[in-house]
């Protein structure tokens, strides 16, 4: 049994390592797999998913959010309105709003944005909105202080389910991903998050596609 | 010839790897090896190294700095004086000055200040100053266009000659720096400058170290 395990091990590098090798080349019957391997970036700023209840307090009773460009995943859009964000030091203007709206407000910030507001959110995972700093949200029509959902985002992928199980990814892992040039850095702690409609990208705030010299479409590699 | 290279390049690797192993631990002979591996981190926002000329021009006259508050490297400080920064897009106001006065003028950007100013630095080394955009430098008793050494850092350490000698790097070499945390990151292309005065110490930008969530005074590891 030890044996049949060790040798299936050694046939998967063996595999990984032959596929790796041959990314930059252009054999065909390797550049799906290779493909999969190399995903583009899409850098996020500081931006604001609304609820329902604080739509209507910030813009309005019942207001939609206009569409002003499409996000790479389906379905997704930057808003053309924007909010204030302000916190006990500071404030940040023309916030966007992302749309659709969320079941829960959540507000992303950058790391630098701290000094600014004098709040200190944590890094965390979207959706998890427990136990975050105090922020108020000024609209046209009204404010809102949100006690929920104030955070620096955990930098993940969004990866596509069936090119996941190709790569043999699963939902929550945790992968590297290196970016290359001046900058050249390895992410690590990346948590991948699969999606049946999902395109495959790797998610960064300004300040980490700062540091790494990469910019929105650039591609980088999953290191598995 | 050969196998006496190959047996001192795996001794070299044995030693390295129970170096390493030992960082954690608590063992005193090993203290020092691993102290030099892990040092620390200085985090620079952006700032201008002025010569004597364009300090004349800005300040008026013979001007001197007030030292506000000591570097970490012997000599430099970081001065009370700021000064705007203005190029064909926007300024950035309270852009502070460090000392001592440099033979050339040297501005050090952030990368998210291209989008401010309507410039496009390139990443380079400090002393670099060939070929940069144009900009405008704002002080109280004038303004200077300065032409040269306008760049966002090449990511770099600081290191003490005699430590680097007990790890075997030398001046110009590249090494890769890890951090850990929730923003675990692996930064390549670190490059490694050596002075005989020099504290060891990582020098990131605020885009760098926000990606990375590393402070000032945090400690990062060099691999070797």
């Amino acid at each position: 049994m030890q044996l049949i395990k060790a040798s299936q091990m050694d046939l998967e590098a063996m595999v990984r390592k032959i596929v790796e090798e041959k990314i930059t080349g252009e054999s065909p019957e390797l550049k799906i797999n290779g493909g999969l391997l190399m995903i583009p970036v899409g850098v996020s700023n500081r931006h604001v998913h609304l609820c329902r209840k604080d739509m209507d307090i910030l813009f309005g009773e019942g207001y939609e959010m206009q569409p002003m460009k499409e996000l790479s995943q389906k379905g997704f859009y930057s808003a053309k309105e924007t909010v204030v964000v302000a916190g006990p030091k500071g404030a940040i203007p023309g916030v966007r709003l992302l749309g659709p709206m969320r079941e829960h407000t959540q507000v992303e910030l950058l790391a630098s944005d701290k000094w600014i507001l004098g709040l200190a959110p944590d890094i965390r995972e979207s959706g998890t909105l427990a136990d975050s700093p105090l922020l108020t949200i000024v609209g046209p029509k009204g404010t809102v202080l949100n006690n929920s959902g104030v955070m620096i985002a955990w930098r993940h992928i969004h990866m596509n389910s069936a090119e996941a199980r190709l790569l043999g990814v699963n939902d929550g892992n945790y992968v590297k991903v290196q970016a290359v040039g001046n900058r050249a850095v390895i992410f690590d702690h990346v948590k991948v998050r699969l999606g049946d409609s999902f395109n495959t990208e790797l998610h960064l705030d300004v300040d980490e596609a700062n540091a790494a010299g990469v910019d929105n479409g650039d591609l980088v590699k999953i290191l598995l």
